[in-house]
């Protein structure tokens, strides 16, 4: 249950823009800032069951959009694969002497470090 | 009118997954496949404008998800900084006498290769 809520957050952080204003609004209430389905009724007075649905929807859309695009699939992979670059970046300093080539590695961790996948 | 048909077949790259299969078939006979309109409406039996509103609405969603994503941008931005950090990678193979570098060096250009934003 933990992960599914970690899991929506991340999908949310891909695809948020993609809902309406009102799903982000509930959205963000619960997941971001806990409140219960109650405690969201009470505040935007609206039905327990419209915001049940309305944050069903919210979800659904999100994974409808993962499946097409597999978004956060693909940013854990690069995720992956720029840590083993970071790696091999770190073994190089280590035992490189050349103060040039340390240079251009210094550039090269800083393009990385940028590079935000 | 060359560019933005560029662009417009790499939001399809991006976001074709999102369309309708019918607004797929139309958008890359059109923009593929180097159809006009008036060979789209004859094979696929469809009026000249049916075909016309259908490649509009295509092509309005795949510029409402760049808006909503930019993934294109984000893509850019992240090729320019992927082909920086090959140029570092060329500049210290050029200059490393150390074999136990190189092989890391090899390592980390071949991670870098396989990072496919």
């Amino acid at each position: 249950m933990e992960d599914d809520f970690l899991f929506m957050t991340l999908l949310y952080d891909f695809y948020g823009a993609l809902l309406t204003d009102k799903q982000r609004e509930i959205f963000e209430m619960y997941y971001l800032n806990d409140y219960s389905l109650g405690e969201i009724s009470e505040i935007l007075d609206i039905s327990r069951q419209g915001v049940y649905d309305a944050l069903k929807r919210a979800e659904d859309s999100l994974e409808f959009y993962e499946e097409k695009l597999g978004l956060v699939k693909k940013h854990q992979e690069m995720m992956k694969k720029i840590e083993k670059i970071k790696e091999c970046i770190k073994l190089i300093k280590e035992r490189e002497k050349d103060e040039e080539i340390l240079k251009i590695i210094e550039d090269m961790a800083r393009e990385l470090e940028e590079l935000n996948p």
